[in-house]
């Protein structure tokens, strides 16, 4: 087989960068650290983008769409967020190029230099809330719930397709809100949406938490996270919704008049998730044959493949798939019917296999005798022979079970990989030899954070919005805690 | 009334920005030359990349997405091409901004130089063409079907919201053919598509033709176009799909071996439209009272607006109202029910009538007794009072009438301002004085063309598709000339 991937146990990190070239997702581009998603991939995000833009849209959103530059003087307007992007942007400084008459090469124009550098956004907080206080005079101006489906470029010095990349794409809500409690609200409600997607779409259990200080959005006073656990015992940070108080507001000027006719500044929430999600789906599910979808986000749903020795024969049988087909497309479920001849089944079953279709039917001449097909599940490696009568029933049920069996089979790996700990030397046995997420005591200091980060690279993932208050000493200092929190390695 | 429109006949120009922000379209941001689409905008540019995107799958084209940024020297590959785009592009040259210990300001970090200088796309031929190296070996990887939805930047020194700015959405296909025929047929299969799409969904007629050789894009063989006339006369290219032969192959050594075993460079198209389709839509239809939009469309395709002087009279309106709405809905017409009671009908009516809903419907206690509703329709402002029974029928109807009767009023528009002129003299008179498309004979020459557009700043728009040979003689040359062309101001 052509194909192969270097499997999980030898070298993860290189079996998911062979994944996703393998089954065509995405690859470097000749632009440092820009990625080309390639046609199956984005039919993945496209899918992920729908979900995501119903779902924002049901809870009263609309899309709009903002600058891709941002003036550098916006840039320095709220402090801590200058402070935490101004290390990795990209910064335009001329606006054209010229025929140069020596060299006779084409060189930037230095007559053509910007007055104010422009930065291309890494996030958009600044311009949006720059121009909102033109938006926003009264209460009935508010709330304001919109959304930006948009490129994004953090000049990243190590990157890694799609987990961590210069240009990315995302969505980025950036909602303003009379109250506080109303603003604070909105940041939760968005979390639960996270959530619901990452559980219910892409079959991903996550846990929902806020970040401590450490690890808070630029220009936050609360960041929630969705945190997922990889095969290798890493977590991945999935998604983030920011309660921003009246930082940008004030940063901006944003002010309106409340119902008791007094001037107040409006309060803020960003939240964002990007195509960092297609590494994160990648690696939550998929083995060493390949990637494993779920039908949810599934570009493919059903493959058909035909086993014939004659032509003759592969017309007998495309009859019969054509009604398949037509049984399955009637219930919305996306089928290919693979007839080309230049390549063997085998071929095909490997090919399909990595790219992670859910289900794949082969059909030769004696499952039409029989009158029967041969199923496989992609999630399990299984096959059976099943009758063609009531196929696309069986089909229709099997893609929920194989949906359900997905995510199950990921919450239980989670399960088995949180561990509880109370010493300091089984937080770094267990980091070492199980990884996953640690379940342990902190003092709430950002002091002890650095240092368990600094011995081993641990992060607090998150305080888990459902955490039960207990009595403990902090796993590193010993000091007093009120609630043990989450710790891991993290992408 | 609050919200007044400059008329058309006293200053058009005027006319169209009044409309694109009192309709909340989009305004000007605090970046030069870029704009910010505001959510009624954006929805109306989602509706339109639905059906494009969908019209482009099901003539067999996927999505994919490629790098933001274009190293300088890829654009200098193809000579037109950097020709056409170097005047004009944004240069990233740094990539760190840092705190100025003197200055305590943000400054460019002097040690953060890019080694090559980065273009942000004006088009993204460049980089496709490098990356297509890779996918294609064979005969079999063709043909090539990829479109792309992204943000473009082209720094254009004088912008009009829409209708030229610095950057812009858009789509840009970009397909890889094995034979010269093939690639041909596509670009005019594409150029096909945006007629229909201009036609069947924005309402608005098109000529389809090819460009002379001075208005091609940069880079290309051949340039199809679709051109619209504006009711000021003047002529907007709404949509191109080139025929690049083999340029780009070239240029960037993409070779496939052919059937028979040879290496071959690859043929290719590329083709867009662009957020200056919203420009179009709002120049085509709208009038002096606002926006009117085709149902297809539309946002909200049907407003209810309920008419009552006491509290218990909304309760009652209101759940006729419901009914009707979920009678719309389930017929999957968009409908909005503004019950809001801080402002008055009147204003309701102005404000709708700016945002160009195709149907308003209006209902009083007089109406419920009667068991009438009011139905105005925006787009020959008529009302008329109908009954509630069959209402939804009446609607869905009334909206198919009224996407018919704003494409017949602009195909009627169009017809008269089609003038066929034989001298130079009536040439002048009718620009100057009319306006439209001028339907003349050409020398055929560059230079002609030129100076017809030096002297009157009228060009060629299209030599069209349906053209019928005709010997004459050039109406600004006398020299012999074989057909007609078309000739307008353009925006």
């Amino acid at each position: 087989m052509a194909k192969e991937l270097t499997p999980r146990s030898e070298n993860y990190s290189q079996w998911y960068q062979d994944l996703v070239i393998k089954a065509d997702l995405a690859e470097n581009s000749a632009v440092r650290g820009c990625m080309v998603i390639k046609p199956y991939g984005y039919a993945i995000w496209e899918k992920m983008q729908a979900e995501l833009d119903r779902m924002f849209k049901e809870t009263g959103h609309v899309n709009a769409y903002f600058p891709l530059f941002i003036p550098k003087s916006f840039f320095s307007k709220e402090a801590a967020h200058v402070e935490g992007f101004a290390k990795e942007c990209a910064v335009v400084t001329h606006y054209r190029l010229k025929n140069d008459e020596e060299s006779k090469e084409i060189v930037v124009d230095p007559d053509a230099k910007l007055e104010e550098e422009l930065i291309v956004r890494p996030t958009s907080e600044t311009i949006i809330w720059n121009t909102y206080r033109n938006w926003i005079q009264s209460h009935r101006d508010l709330p304001l719930l919109i959304n930006q489906w948009a490129n994004v470029v953090r000049w990243e010095m190590r990157t890694r397709l799609f987990l961590r990349t210069a240009e990315f794409l995302w969505q980025e809500g950036h909602t303003a809100h009379a109250t506080k409690q109303e603003a604070i609200d909105e940041t939760i409600k968005i979390i639960n949406v996270y959530a619901e997607f990452a559980e219910n779409f892409m079959a991903m259990p996550v846990i929902k938490g806020l970040k401590s200080e450490n690890e808070r959005f630029a220009g936050a006073i609360d960041t929630y996270t969705i945190e997922a656990l990889m095969q290798d015992g890493k977590a991945l940070q999935s998604g983030t919704s920011h309660f921003l108080g009246q930082n940008f507001a004030k940063a901006f000027d944003v002010k309106f008049t409340n119902k008791e006719g007094r001037e107040e500044y409006v309060w803020a929430t960003s939240w964002g998730v990007s195509t960092r999600l297609m590494g994160a789906l990648v690696m939550a599910h998929s083995d060493d044959n390949g990637l494993v979808l779920p039908p949810k986000l599934a570009p493919i749903q059903v493959v058909i493949v035909p086993i014939y020795k004659k032509m003759e024969q592969l017309g007998v049988i495309s009859e019969k798939v054509d009604t398949i087909v037509a049984e399955l497309k009637a219930k919305g479920i996306s089928v290919k019917f693979d007839d080309s001849d230049n390549k063997k089944p085998g071929w095909k079953f490997a090919e399909y296999e990595m790219k992670g279709v859910p289900v794949r039917l082969a059909m030769g001449p004696r499952d039409l005798e029989n009158g029967t097909v041969e199923v496989a599940r992609r999630d399990t490696l299984s096959k059976e022979i099943v009758p063609l009568e009531g196929i696309s029933e069986y089909i229709e049920r099997l893609l929920e079970e194989i949906q359900q069996g997905i995510f199950n089979k990921a919450l239980d790996f989670r399960t088995k990989n949180i561990t509880k700990v109370d010493t300091w030397n089984e937080f770094k046995e267990t980091l070492n030899k199980k990884g996953g997420f640690i379940w342990a005591h902190w003092d709430g200091t950002s002091e002890t954070e650095e240092k368990i980060k600094a011995e081993t690279k641990a992060t607090i993932r998150c305080l888990p919005l459902d955490n039960e208050q207990e009595e403990g000493a902090c796993v590193y200092s010993g000091k007093p805690s009120k609630q043990r929190v989450l710790f891991g390695l993290a992408y």
